[in-house]
């Protein structure tokens, strides 16, 4: 039998500082070119709720950056895998922006996090390589993707794969959007095993004609702001329908390459983007195979957790894996599939056994 | 016979503008800690060039960001390779700072640069996945190791492997390292095809534990500036003596995996760091193997170039294999190794025959 590839230990961080919506109730929030919104702030954050889900996010402490949440995530996952940190052949880190200080709006890249993290973690096998992916919010499971290809070319036994983000030092407090993203880390294990399941198929697009700069940095909705200084941007109506039209179908295809059938998914880990965009997806994608979307099939930590990009999925993962999210768990031998869509504009799926 | 990994098409963009050591002549330099610099600008200048062999540097238009010259270059290494853009599986872009624009100190890094390059190619094949890789200088290099892999595990076949940086988009005016750095992009599409030779060997090392802030992001030398910005900085005798330890042993254990007698390598590709260190490098690699070091193995750019980080090696590569570097060829069957060095502290090598 060929050796799988399983996910043999899993961490996250979620940062205690809770923003509620209601800590945005005194923002001047603004449209896109700059004109007053009609509606009060109230208005806006209802709406913004009964669209989102999102009741609430996470910050992470000013003290703090990025690369500090992927080590915490990193420390609990390589703890849960049972290993000697010193086995691990990749660590790699997927993000966005980088380490950005708080009160500062300079991505800090060098050097990598992937290097700091494992600077933090006392790896010191130099023949552990660590680096950066920069792939949109798909970018933690593009991650594994990219481990499962190294341990089938033979040039891997044992990855860290952290999903880390903090979005709050990137966001325009003038744009409604802003109030979706979160901070947070999540952190697997994935090795090479002579057990049955694992990654059982895998699948990645990239949309680049029209869609490349869906999700963008720009500058403030506050246009009289003399300062030149870009935010996380996106037009959110072109990525739900974007996410509609092809997220279903990245799910499919992957399915199909697995060999599983449809009826033996026992979970979808979506990427957190949107619980309404979320739900409408997995819809969507059962309704390729003339089923209705069964109930409970879809963990969901938007609500509580918000958007925090690449660390959405190892997060929910880590908190249904630990039996934290009420009427959700998994058992060995389930099939799950995780999905992601995101900046680039990238999705991606895998097809998963316990 | 197993199928091999080969180079089929390189390209590369060097800026028009060429900033020579005496563009510095009016410069404030200081020293880290901010204190002056005795000696005069003229001596400064005349001792960096005889350390760092560096004459001239290349920076970008005012108008152009790293994701153009990525573009650029990538556009020649398809044309060069003969082959339909939409056959291309992967896009792989390495660099380290995103991209600057000119008068701003924020890295843009969303969307990836390699999506923004893919859709300057007009490539609309959704399965041809767009990525960036972060891993310092050597991260061209490590793209082009990870090409091998998804090749090898049956994941691609035809691979955009691009190292593209704009360093004078971070550079600190008041410190003398400043004029080390230079911009430029390299571009390779790699193929599997069924011809002998190609990627023999490959090894890579990642240094952690003293080593992770060698090369590192920190405000200008003149201390009384009382912004926050940060710029690329390094402890050049902490990454020399690094460099010059480390690199020697990862080009032996490369070569060794191959299977090549050192008296078949026809070329060395080295980073263009620094022309001494390069050299002594080289110096102690035939060192290891009790000999002198061939006359006209290295062809070096850094002379007129400067150091351009992760497009240094494709540059030297595609000058070299146009005939463009005077008494330096490269013929069909041909053995080179390519070896990098960098923020990380990453080093990597590779084992080539064309």
């Amino acid at each position: 039998m060929e050796a799988s590839v399983k996910i043999t230990g899993i961490g996250s961080y979620i940062p205690d500082t809770i923003a509620t919506n209601e800590s945005f109730i005194s923002n001047r929030f603004l449209n896109e070119d700059g004109s007053e919104i009609k509606d009060p702030n109230p208005i806006i954050i209802e709406k913004f709720k009964a669209i989102t889900g999102i009741k609430a996010r996470r910050y992470i402490e000013k003290n703090l950056v990025t690369t500090d949440i992927a080590f915490f995530a990193a420390e609990k996952a390589i703890t849960a895998a049972k290993i000697d940190p010193e086995t691990i052949d990749y660590v790699i880190v997927a993000h966005n922006y980088g380490d950005v200080k708080y009160g500062s709006n300079q991505s800090d890249t060098v050097p990598s996090l992937a290097s700091r993290v494992k600077h933090l973690l006392q790896i010191e096998n130099p023949r552990c390589v660590a680096y950066d992916v920069l792939f949109g919010c798909p970018g933690w499971l593009e991650g594994v993707i990219q481990a499962n290809a190294f341990i089938k070319a033979g040039m891997a036994k044992t990855c860290l794969v952290i999903g880390a983000e903090a979005l709050s030092r990137v966001i325009d407090p003038h744009d409604r959007d802003s109030m979706i993203y979160s901070d947070g880390a999540g952190a697997v294990i994935v090795e090479k095993t002579e057990e049955a399941g694992g990654i059982l198929a895998h699948d990645t697009v990239t949309f680049t004609r029209d869609e490349a700069h869906f999700i963008y940095f720009d500058r403030s909705n506050h246009q009289e702001q003399n300062d030149k200084i870009r935010y996380i941007k996106m037009y959110g109506r072109k990525v739900y329908n974007f996410a509609l039209t092809n997220v279903p179908l990245a799910m499919k295809e992957c399915l199909e390459k697995s060999g599983v059938n449809i009826k033996d998914i026992k979970k979808i880990f979506i990427h957190q983007a949107n619980e309404k965009m979320d739900e409408a997806i997995c819809q969507r994608f059962y309704k390729l195979y003339d089923m209705e979307m069964p109930e409970g099939i879809m963990p969901m930590s938007i609500g509580e957790l918000g958007n925090s990009s690449v660390a959405t999925i190892p997060t929910l993962l880590d908190l249904v894996y630990r039996n934290k999210m009420e009427g959700h768990k998994i058992e060995k031998g389930d099939h799950v599939i995780f999905a992601s869509v995101g900046a680039g504009m990238n999705i991606n799926a895998v097809v998963y056994q316990f």
